[in-house]
């Protein structure tokens, strides 16, 4: 049987749940898989966390130089999140030819060619899956499952504190700061919620999984960002009566090798299957050349859920032995250069009006100018006050077009304030 | 650049879509992958499909041993569909150490031991992701990224068919002639619908998903099943009201080892994930001890989704290199020995009742008497007719209670008949 030696640097939540996975299913992956997985060492400050996991002392070290002058251990998993020490850290381990597995985002998405080119030198592997929607495996999909196709869209629900949030606003009519502070009670949400709300804790994954299914290099600074803090509940409401669901997506296209890569709040028709994604659930909804639509749903977080995802990298990582091919190893050489800036969508606008005729014809006519067709047109009272709220859906249009249209409506005297503007994605 | 010579034994639908593929994106696999795939051999007796299809008319043949004998073939991917004969080439294929890809789930099924064995013999390969739920990788999903995972529950809708018809039943109030009828003339069910309706075809590939999940060789006898022919308009109708979708699902459970197994229409709750699959979609519900719930969506058939995964399991098998395992190539050695039979689940019991007093108590005596709790009643209108339908929502219980308290309220006098009994999956 073949044995493999793995050091976990770190034992925090996921750390912990993969040390926990390793030795209640030690006999099933002998079983299973015909190999035999130990934990050899530990890289842990708090001896008590580790005691608690039950740890052998023995292994638990804070030297990272006992696990890379280790000769048993073959693969290290790494948890510390950030980017130092990990960086460090792991590229000392793939200098010594061992293989690394890690659900760092961040410093996956910013220092993927650095890690690559170490790897390249040693033939050892990168392996990443918990890094993007934690026990789904989303990549081994890209990589392995769909790898026949030329990916063309990727529109993904990948972070669970904002889904949260938006399903409270959507299924229980709270207002944000509501929906926040709830999420934060039950531990959904940080107490400092920006890296989620803001969409940055987004950007790094659907760059992740944007490179891997085009095959390019699509940097974190090349995905536009929109969090959800200015999310009005209104609009949510609203939008469930056109039939429309409201959701953070991480949204990516190939059109033509030109690529639109962005996270926003973005309203999905009711019955598509991504509306129906609750709560802390995340998925991913992809569209291939030959396969079409295709959707991956699970838990996007957790300690046994993301476990799940790096203790399947090791396993994988341990059946390996052909060559690895290391496409990123050079900083720049697949970078994309050509971004589409001009995105083109349906759009949701929301805007106060004045009492007055002919205000509708006047914002229609603004429209048509820019060749905007108008889908639906939702008043929700007859305009009786001076802030009479209309909504339109617009059919599919340049973002640059909606924009001026916008400017325009803005100028018009009978427009109070354009309040809102959304994508509908279908 | 690795060369890969690949025949192709039949040119149907998804030989056809197989082939596009391969050409279409050749010099892509050659960019993203480093491999060179070429079909190098074709096994056709149509060679008008052949010229269609813009196939090269020297290398299309009717006789395997153009395939068997040619040594720049590694790879031998089959669509003829059936028994024979497929199996009789696919063990000459493999017996020439050559590794095959096939959608052929009820040969899978059926002679998994003798393909295995004859594969182990000269270390060829197995790949059959494309015999279960067409381009949606489960079976990869299943074997290289919840690996980590003892699999305890996989709750599929992995026949298009069948959804297709339930659906039109359930959106549109059809009844199961009319909507067979249409999905006949939409080309989504065959002129003889018996394999889809009776759920013959989900047998196969539930079988086949059961003994990857669960590491046991699951036959396709252990699986019980029940198609959608008797299924009533009426109970998708009122179980709508109550708040659960039908869908005809391949369903099986690993509770301590002893495995259920079984194909029938079910209610699941709306809410559900897999309430929202439409039309011919398919999708597998999978529960893991370390991930929880995942859910993988897409399209069950089709040339290209299928082709899709055809092409995958040839780029996979090209890339390999590992030591191979053969798990199922003893008969009988790894065969589930236990089963359950006596299934817990709720139950959804419909039944005609006369006008009198006390029906109901009688109704709910029995129930009670075998343990098994109420969850909701609806009475569709106050009895005043001989023929009032009454609807039982239960709590859990095991089959053979609800079997007996079903018997005994057949035979109350007050009972005119029970139309409808089904499980209720949560």
């Amino acid at each position: 049987m073949k044995k493999v030696g793995v050091a976990l640097l770190g034992l925090g939540t996921v750390g912990g749940g993969t040390y926990e996975i390793l030795v209640k299913n030690r006999e099933y992956f002998r079983e299973t898989l015909g190999l035999d997985v130990e934990v050899k060492a530990v890289l842990e400050k708090n001896l008590d966390r580790a005691k608690q996991l039950g740890v052998d002392l023995k292994i638990v070290s804070t030297d990272i130089a006992d696990v890379v002058k280790n000769p048993d251990i073959s693969i290290v998993a790494e948890f510390f999140g950030g980017i130092e020490p990990a960086r460090t850290f792991l590229l000392e381990a793939l200098k010594a030819g061992k293989s690394i597995v890690t659900a760092n985002k961040e410093l996956f998405s910013k220092h993927w060619y650095e890690l690559e080119a170490a790897a390249k030198q040693t033939g050892a592997g990168l392996y990443f899956e918990a890094s993007c929607v934690g026990g789904v495996p989303i990549i081994r999909t890209i990589e392995e499952g769909m790898q026949s196709n030329k990916i063309e869209q990727i529109k993904g629900i990948i972070n669970g504190t904002t889904n949260y949030i938006l399903t409270a606003m959507s299924d229980e009519g709270a207002d944000y700061a509501a929906a926040l502070k709830r999420a934060q009670e039950l531990g959904y949400a940080e107490f400092d919620p920006t890296a989620d709300v803001e969409g940055f804790d987004a950007t790094y994954k659907i760059s992740i999984l944007s490179t891997l299914a085009y095959h390019k290099r699509v940097p974190v600074e090349a995905v536009k960002r929109e969090g959800i803090s200015k999310v009005d509940a209104v609009d949510i409401q609203i939008g469930k009566e056109l039939g429309y669901t409201m959701k953070l997506l991480a949204l990516s296209k190939n059109v033509n090798g030109k690529i639109e890569a962005r996270v926003a709040p973005v309203f999905v028709p009711t019955s598509h299957p991504l509306a129906s994604v609750k709560g802390s659930f995340n998925a991913v909804y992809l569209h291939g050349d030959s396969v079409d639509d295709i959707m991956l749903y699970g838990r996007g977080a957790g300690a046994l859920p993301t476990g799940s995802a790096i203790v399947s990298d090791i396993l994988f990582a341990a059946k390996q032995s052909e060559a690895k091919r290391y496409p990123y190893a050079e900083k720049g050489k697949s970078d994309l250069k050509e971004f589409d800036t001009d995105f083109v969508s349906k759009y949701y606008i929301r805007l106060k009006a004045a009492d007055e005729e002919g205000t509708l014809a006047k914002i229609t006519h603004v429209l048509g100018k820019e060749n905007i067709n108008i889908e639906s047109v939702l008043q929700k009272k007859p305009i009786s006050s001076d802030n009479a709220p209309i909504v339109f859906v617009t059919d599919k249009t340049a973002e640059s077009n909606i924009k001026k249209a916008v400017e325009e409506i803005k100028n018009l005297g009978a427009v109070k304030e354009v309040d809102a503007l959304y994508r509908v994605e279908e």
